[in-house]
């Protein structure tokens, strides 16, 4: 079977998805008798491209080049991303455009696009999560479509899959995680003696941070992923605006050292409680015992807590994850879509 | 559909799995259209009983007052429980006899013969996959039956279902993990001033350890459990006796004093390392970092870190389990079981 592919940004997660589709293409055709096109190609920067097959390392090289992608052998251009959207030929949309996080916009207005023209869609956003997770996976269901999202909280490692696909007939009641790794590489720098404006230049440079990090420091992060979360695994309908927030802007070396002397330790922690009908979402800077599952998770590692009815306490813990693990994610949504489609459309689009 | 049910020993966990079949079964019926019906309980001091329909609130009062299940209203009497699996007519049959540690059995017995006769199979037993994994995949492939394991290892936290449900392509290179609660309750204790015996004592008065814990001191549970998951997970053809083995028995309070001294803990470690074609397996105490994830894992806590070349390092954690989650493993593999059967028999068996 062959999956035509289309990417709706083409930044550096999607291009570590393209280069993971080379090196995997064996292991995709041989375990899963699974072969990939690329056949569109949307950019902020780089243009908007068609094709009946897009060599992905030529495209991967135009962008390497700040060249536009319509030089790219066959391709032909197209206007925008939605006009992509609306004229591709693709079994899955690849969605990993930047994020405005305060709306969850352009994801949410191409998701739903792709979705009502019955086209699977996989983001690494969480935004279409926190702001219209209920309407897009109902617009999926009305279409037929997948609508998959994996990456879009802790980078690959499963959390939703995990509990949708690992935890049948469980309730998840509430959770506590360490959802952002810009302030945890603060938080257990300043731990290490550094200042913040150091650690946070740290962050910088190894790229987990990005050039404007208020909306990490703010706590927002955090909060847009603890709605995600709390959406998906908790059937919620909240908002980040629901979010009591607080972020690590005003925490001192001196309050860290305090902590550290103390046997403690100060992680950005977000919550969930559900308590009856009421659900409460907080993030705040808290103090954790150092010898806990919460303050091992040091540098730019993640970690989830679920408290559920039937399992207990579980937790999932990433160490030190990168772009590389953000791009499994998306395979791992592709080759899911790939075995739920029914054989008909196999038949089909292997044709 | 109704799913007949056979239970292959009916002590604490299956017992427990009854209970949880009886409170779910509102939820059951609404979200998986699934009803069961035992047919069958083999026990080894309560005798063994087929019916066409047993009631299990009868079955547990009877094994509570010490009495024979061949009182139950319109039981039959078995010889044995290798009789039952021989005649009983069961969707599944849940095996959770107890085991010889140093040689699987008999549940690997009890399981080979209930595939051979192509009834689905789900085990909390551990031994048969460390004793007899590739053979009884391949048997129940070659008839056609499913044979789920989730609880073997970490209780009903999902391990093996996490690699096999929700890291498709994803190849596990290594894993560390602490996978007995008896030894860890011991080491966790003595850290906090307990004497080993008083801490094997107290394990023992919460009903963790059996009144013979060598096995689990010795590090034997700890390599059985690390064998199973090496052949699940990694493919391996491992046995116990391939481990290199040593258990906390020489463990002096002075040794986990120093290690909480310079900072450190002390913790039951199994670890797999793949080194080109060769698996290296070990079961050893390790002095880990007291701000670590594995010395995090205190009491009863479970902790799997699996290294892949995908996915990067990934952790499961399971808090403070108890048979409860041992029975929602059982509960966990039957709905899979469920969802995965054919619609033809699905119709069958609803006739």
């Amino acid at each position: 079977m062959e999956l035509k592919l289309a990417f709706i940004g083409f930044g550096n997660v999607a291009r570590e998805f393209a280069l993971l589709l080379k090196s995997r293409a064996d292991l995709l055709a041989e375990n899963y008798n699974l072969t990939c096109r690329a056949t569109a190609i949307a950019t902020a920067r780089h243009g908007c491209v068609l094709s009946t097959n897009i060599n992905l390392d030529e495209a991967i090289g135009c962008v390497r080049r700040k060249e536009n992608l319509a030089q790219i052998s066959g391709a032909t251009a197209a206007a925008d991303p939605m006009a992509v959207i609306e004229n591709c030929d693709a079994d899955i949309i690849f969605e990993t455009t930047p994020l405005d996080p305060l709306g969850g916009e352009p994801a949410t207005t191409y998701i739903r696009r792709a979705l009502g023209r019955a086209i699977n869609v996989v983001t690494a956003n969480k935004g279409p999560l926190a702001f219209a997770y209920h309407e897009l996976k109902a617009l999926a269901a009305g279409h037929g479509a997948a609508f998959r999202f994996e990456s879009a909280v802790m980078d690959g490692a499963p959390v939703f899959n995990l509990v949708e696909r690992c935890l049948p007939a469980v309730k998840v009641t509430g959770f506590k995680a360490i959802l952002n790794s810009t302030t945890n590489l603060i938080l257990t720098g300043m731990e290490q003696g550094r200042s913040f404006d150091e650690a946070l230049a740290e962050a910088r440079s190894i790229g987990v941070a990005e050039a404007n990090s208020d909306y990490d420091i703010d706590g927002w992060d955090a909060a847009v992923k603890s709605v995600a979360l709390a959406n998906v695994l908790m059937g919620a309908d909240a908002r980040p605006r629901d979010v009591e927030r607080r972020g690590i802007r005003d925490i001192t070396c001196d309050e860290v050292r305090a902590a550290v002397r103390d046997g403690c330790a100060i992680r950005l922690i977000a919550r969930a409680d559900s308590t009856g009908r009421d659900l409460r979402l907080r993030v705040a800077p808290e103090r954790v015992p150092a010898a806990s599952l919460m303050a091992s998770a040091r540098g730019t590692s993640n970690v989830l807590v679920i408290d559920t009815d039937l399992m207990g306490r579980l937790s999932v813990f990433e160490t030190a994850p990168g772009v590389e693990q953000t791009a499994y994610g998306l395979l791992s949504d592709m080759i899911r879509i790939h075995e739920s489609m029914p054989p008909r459309l196999n038949s089909r689009a292997s044709n």
